[in-house]
């Protein structure tokens, strides 16, 4: 945390509406609605679209259902589904030999776990590839996938660990699971946001220095990710600008003009010192998190692996693979 | 959360410094200093006290240290000792034969793990208790253990597992041990809580409804508890709080008295409304805990099952229990 | 281990496989057979069964599947189907209102933790019952789940705790669930035993020493096991048998008649000897199990808690009761 | 397996043992006595010696103390001292400033959890190397660590995890953990082998291909292992040699020369067919392991992971570094 404070988002499509500016030079926003699902497709296409969400260029799709948030049978297909059909409009047709499933977070963390919790559940393929009939060649994608865990228990920057297992695998495509944090509790455990710009620095929930992406690990990158926490520091930065707003509705309303300077005076500085002084000693160092978020952990974990699996496998053969597989 | 928000402490300590009031008619504090570690003692003495601290009469004592946030081994040896020194004075040298130690919370949310892993390292003997050598058996007490789970997981409330566990085994002394919600982010994992009281309906961070304590369980208890959570309505309440008492004070520094009425006038019922809708769909739902909330839990967890072991068997024998335990 | 050696199974199948005696009196056999599923009901009707098969009067159905053994979906759907049909016919179409599942094993030993992996798939409503609307109440039933611990974490016997909890909420209905231990490796992992007789002393990998059954509970009971290991010391003692019965095979066939005088005055001390040494320090307390056993104890619960989530609910509605319950 | 069928035991000691040749080319042994703790140094020196006990040339140090097998206080301080001295000597003083850890097996299958549990507890360092004081810097050493996970879980090798990591942060000293297969039930849990000599093609309980060794990862390497299993073949296998030989002496006593013949002609196929009968269908796939297996594990990891620790880093300024580390 620098001296001005800047709101946490990972988001491109909270991005984009935090965004007031009308110039949307460089970005492109295209919605469809499936019952209670909103699907958004936020594109970046140039260096303007760019530094204005502060995301690289790409595809956001973001997956919106609120029903998510607690345990709907109906909706679990539905997203699954969805989910796995913008997978593979992600990847256009490819034919992709040699897949890997990178999930990132700490297991140790119940809203952090996310990426590993896929990791448990994705088909994994790689080591019996060899032994599978040629008839069913086709329908199964190579497939491996790993944890890295996070440098405060390993030491070891989740790039080096990836990149290193990439030289030596070859992946000619990546998938990247995380856990993000989202600026409005509306979104927390609600949306799922899939891109194919991969990782930048600082998102998720812990400290990435190194972006994991298409330039940096050279092979094609999905990521996909599911805000699960807020930054303790913007809940209470956003807390403080809502009270700020009521009283200068309040300030305008009564003609209090005097007072609504004095409002406008609180500079970024104020509000800075008064958000290290609530969460002290922790600074930017606290998260949000709903008390149910065991359960919906476990929840998202089983649709993404699902959607994952169906997207790489030929589902029809999805049984025979399955047999196949623990021969 | 009823129509009227409540802010959330299971710390008799921060009841007690929320209090205002001058009056301290059934309430004595006292306090102790050990380096950098500060130990306070609340007493409720009468009803006025429960009322006024909003817990029941008995004795809480705290434990203060800021340095417990980080692994500081130096501290920790000293806190070992200072909680098995309390826990005896609670005790005050009676002679327990047969004591039970419950574990509450959720094993699967990392903050709300402590009882449960607490569990796991202390010492259990009530099995072997009949093996132990006539020449042990005063330096050993007959110790069982469990964490009963959760309402959410279980389906059954942590009373009934806990007393029928009672009421099968007659223990005459019961340890409970709890994460609890801290008002200030400044005594999260830095502060340990022990009373002998017992735990109260809705302490703790998950939603206990009935007490667990002398009168309902029928034997001595002690609770141990350590703030690992804030409430996320607490903290945006308190957020509020802090820019309106600020923006009381620019308005009295400036004479802006017709502001100050405005802002007076800003009613509990409208901050309510303004947290409920920050942290819709969550509402009272959500908690703040520190990134590093797992290597916090695991050495708090090794502190208190530490300090219990000590406290329970006599530690001149302790190798030698150990030794004669795993046979 | 006494003196003597007596063979290890959990199955009643087994015993009467073993059991070469012809006299049937007490002993009812059924078989059935799905494609490569075998399903074998042994009922034990009298005294004399008990006493043959060394297990209690009830009913025994065993679902002998290889195919599980290996992540076989196909099977995997049939198994779940069969094993919901037939604890359906143990519960005779009585209307349970208020069912308990216990989960018996220790959660950190891999073969013995099926019974509390299953309970952390079950559906658990009765926190909930309440609330559900009056339309689906026929179709759910009050669900509570509970893993009790071993003796050796807790220091608790796991009838203490059940019985704690039982006389607490009254169920009508008990599932426990555990892992068993067969005497051929062909049933490993690849058997499911069923039976309304409840777990006695013994029984499962550890050592229960109160039976958990309808005289002792006091409510009805179905108990579902799968064989995960093979007792050390019964693998060592049946090696011996067979290669002693290949000897005897090869004096019969030389005429070598003093020799297997001698053979056959290899006494069960000097076996035992044998074993007790071959195992030495761990005696008893060594089991056997495949290097695969956490993919298959994982599918296993998956398998068992399925069944008893469709027996227990109305399957058809069950999609709108996972929408209610987590409401 | 072959056909036929060889005995498995990843200890050098056992093989030296095994080994009735008296020419001893390529050999060396030297035994030290602590107590109840017994210290053999197996060095294997040329190409001679590693044939005969189908192990490479280095050094293999085994501590021996059945005690383990307990949770005795006294041995653990002392095999831990003898440990982490006995890691020292092999590092000969050398100046190593960049260690990796690296910790082997599967974290679901409780005997095969060593690696992993060692690594939760070692101190890991390299992600704060830069943040520690200069007066500390010499007292510690930059350590990372990591659990590869095994092929059946990541479709990973693990040599291609492990040379990537090494390949992006050139390690000059790499710690190799994990379980080992025993051939005797007395060295299970109560023996350590530590060697320079890395990890060979199918040591430790699962399949390793590819050998972690200072030829194939470019750094000096420190194997650490502990027998935590039996191959179920190779029980079976000793099983039927232990009563063939009884047989024997039995045949010499009684002077039955004839039947000597008949059991000096059970060939190793006739052998090696039976076993595969007896572990039908999981041949070469079980292992033997003892009940209380999930407490010794936790009990082996404590030692293991200390004794690094303190050879690592310099004892005496431990707790500054603690203090540090966690700052």
């Amino acid at each position: 945390m620098e001296d001005k404070f800047s709101v946490r988002t990972d988001l491109a499509l909270e991005s984009y509406q935090m965004n007031k500016d009308s110039n949307l030079d460089g970005i492109e926003i295209k919605t469809q609605s499936f019952d209670d699902i909103q699907v958004t497709i936020v594109k970046i296409t140039n260096a303007n679209g760019e530094k204005k969400l502060s995301k690289p260029i790409g595809n956001y799709i973001t997956i919106e259902c609120p029903k998510l948030v607690k345990n709907n049978v109906k909706y679990r297909e539905q997203i699954i589904k969805i989910l796995s059909d913008n997978i593979n409009k992600l990847l256009e047709n490819k034919k992709h030999d040699n897949v890997l499933i990178i999930g990132l977070g700490n297991w140790n963390i119940t809203p952090d776990a996310l990426g590993p919790k896929v990791i448990s559940k994705v088909l994994v393929t790689r080591h019996i590839k060899n032994f599978i009939p040629d008839e069913l060649k086709n329908s199964v994608r190579c497939v491996s996938a790993i944890s890295p865990g996070v440098l405060g228990i390993t030491g070891l920057e989740t790039f080096e660990v990836v990149k290193g297992i990439c030289e030596k695998t070859n992946p000619d495509l990546i998938f990247v699971i995380d856990s993000l944090a989202a600026r409005s509790s509306s979104r927390i455990n609600s949306t799922i946001q899939l891109s194919n710009t991969g990782i930048s620095p600082g998102a998720g929930m812990g400290n990435k220095r190194v972006a994991l992406d298409k330039k940096t690990l050279g092979s094609e990158i999905i990521s996909i990710g599911v805000p699960t926490v807020i930054d303790a520091a913007t809940l209470v930065n956003d807390t403080m600008d809502k009270i700020l707003d009521a009283m200068r509705d309040a300030c305008e309303k009564n003609f209090e003009r005097d007072f609504l300077d004095t409002l406008n005076n609180i500079d970024s500085m104020q509000k800075y010192s008064m958000i290290k002084n609530i969460l002290d000693p922790y600074e930017e160092n606290m998260f949000v998190t709903p008390k149910e978020v065991d359960e919906v952990i476990e929840r998202l974990s089983n649709i993404i692996a699902n959607a994952i699996n169906i997207s790489l496998h030929n589902s029809i053969n999805l049984n025979d693979i399955n047999r196949f597989i623990c021969k």
